[in-house]
């Protein structure tokens, strides 16, 4: 601390290194002019006339939820990939993310640069926007918290709660492939040997790159009497959307939507089709449909192009769901559900 | 995988032992019916008419924003308190927040229990509730990121940018002792020596107990041109409303607000000074108001209880703002904001 006189010239203000980095790299991606740029402490989340926020949020950390040495590119796809989808199994359209990140030191302005041109991309892709986040550094592995903000029509939100005896179960795209996927960057000998060089590849960019499926926000919004994204493994997010709607089902296992590679896998090891219904990143959406409106969904839905298959019904009872092969007997699944390590 | 007959009875369907857990932890914090008890994908947040929604954000690594010996308690409370102080600054009410925790595996269900409580007495205390997160396992240190969302009559955020010409600035409670607490904290001998038994007490308190200035949103609405919360040293802090308003200021050094603890510290170690100033985790705030409101202030103010103090004027020019002693000469501030380490 040493005095000087007045008359000394002060410095130009500009912002801290660090600061200067982080504007320039982030700013860019609030497109929303309430969200000041990045420039404020906190951002305006305007919700506009008779639409209702809907929030979500979900954290990855690095060796846990991705491979540390995933890109950057992958990551922040990744990050803002999961959030979407759970808003779009509840009917909400993407409007606007919190982003949280802790920095290993390892991470340079080059990595944080690539991370953001992905997130840039996949905001265009999916219309939404950067409202505002805080970035720190930690001692521990990169872990990105994203909070992504949805909107619906006030009252159209689609509830785990509301399914109802007698509807029909519907899955879209294909199961287990995620789990697969992650079974095979892990090394895991016997799915790389029961897969073709192209189902590998096919499982490993289903795990990595999750395809939220936005365009049937609408679709669930009319039709679904409950919905919720796989992301835990089939069978343990069937229990939890039953459980919440006081209901029990049966799964036709016959009926699963399996893709082609993946099936040929389960032929020649059938000890894999239990972990296509416990695993885990699946991103798809599990949803009921009353009978009545099981033909209009499925017309709503086909103009999608997303492909959605009826995989059994919701029956009453508080038993845990069944997963039943065309034979009668019933899949025993010892593992319903994926807990990342 | 084995086959079993149909006739078998079926598990009752219960979530699994850390889901379960974590709905009793962390549930009875969802006091929102739009929160649907946690066990939705999503929440609802609901904008009352008339009102509008802010969002701010910010993540607590242990380690680099607290000690990781720091009790549950109050490592709650300051990732709690932290967000509701930017919220105040902006003049926006607490209303509902988002929580995701990345725990290592030295965390059991009774530290959560503990900071779930503290949760739970920090949001009866200042009128906000969970409505939603995300907990995850971490093979690193224990991460808190709350987004934390408050409410404003529309157009009535109080931003940074506000600041005019003339303005007096003004900040609330004293300066610096949490910059001194820390020290503390980490041994620094030179702080422990300056500092009486009861000022080391006084210091460590106001770092590890943030005081969100909560009851000050209303009366910031009503007067401030522009506001913000000292979290990163009041140089810094001061330097970047300047930059967003487009103005500078002077700052009368003798006017500052500092605790009486610090000001025999700092006369008997005067190097401290500086320290003060661009020291973080003040949670104080730093507000412009116009010379014809100055009176109005002042009188709300004082009904409130909070002590605020004149400290300077905004002026025009793009410098940096100067701290200028009575003699009229100029402190030289090295270090004129914090960052953790």
């Amino acid at each position: 601390m040493t005095g000087r006189p007045p008359s000394a010239n002060p410095a130009p203000n500009v912002a801290s290194a660090e600061h200067r980095l982080i504007a320039r790299i982030f700013a860019p991606l609030a497109l929303d002019p309430n969200a000041f740029n990045l420039t404020d402490d906190t951002a305006i989340v305007q919700v506009p006339g008779g639409l209702e926020l809907v929030a979500t949020t979900d954290t990855l950390v690095a060796g846990v939820h991705f491979f540390a040495h995933d890109r950057a590119f992958d990551i922040a796809r990744k990050a803002l990939r999961v959030n979407l989808s759970d808003l779009a199994a509840k009917g909400a359209d993407p409007y606007r993310y919190l982003l949280n990140i802790a920095l290993p030191a390892s991470v340079n302005s080059s990595w944080l640069k690539r991370f953001a041109g992905s997130l840039r991309k996949e905001q265009d892709l999916f219309k939404c926007s950067l409202i505002g986040g805080d970035t720190v550094k930690t001692p521990g592995p990169l872990t990105v918290s994203i909070s992504a903000f949805g909107l619906v029509p006030a009252g159209m939100m689609v509830k785990r709660s509301g399914a109802k005896v007698g509807d029909v179960i519907y899955l879209t795209g294909t199961i287990g492939d995620a789990a697969l996927g992650l079974a095979v960057l892990q090394g895991d000998r016997a799915v790389i040997s029961a897969l073709s060089k192209a189902g590998r590849s096919w499982v490993r960019r289903r795990y990595r790159t999750p395809e939220p499926r936005v365009g049937l926000a609408g679709v669930l919004r009319k039709y679904a009497t409950a919905a919720m994204d796989v992301s835990d493994g089939l069978a343990g997010d069937l229990d939890a959307l039953c459980r919440t709607s006081g209901t029990t089902a049966r799964i036709r296992v016959d009926d699963l939507p399996i893709a082609a590679a993946v099936k040929s896998a389960v032929k020649s090891n059938p000890s894999l089709l239990s972990r296509l219904l416990g695993g885990g990143d699946d991103y798809e959406i599990l949803t009921t449909i009353s009978p009545k409106d099981a033909a209009g969904f499925e017309k709503a839905i086909a103009q999608s192009g997303i492909a959605v298959t009826q995989i059994g019904h919701v029956l009453p009872g508080t038993k845990r769901p069944v997963f039943q092969r065309a034979d009668g007997t019933e899949l025993a699944l010892e593992k319903r559900s994926f807990s990342h390590r």
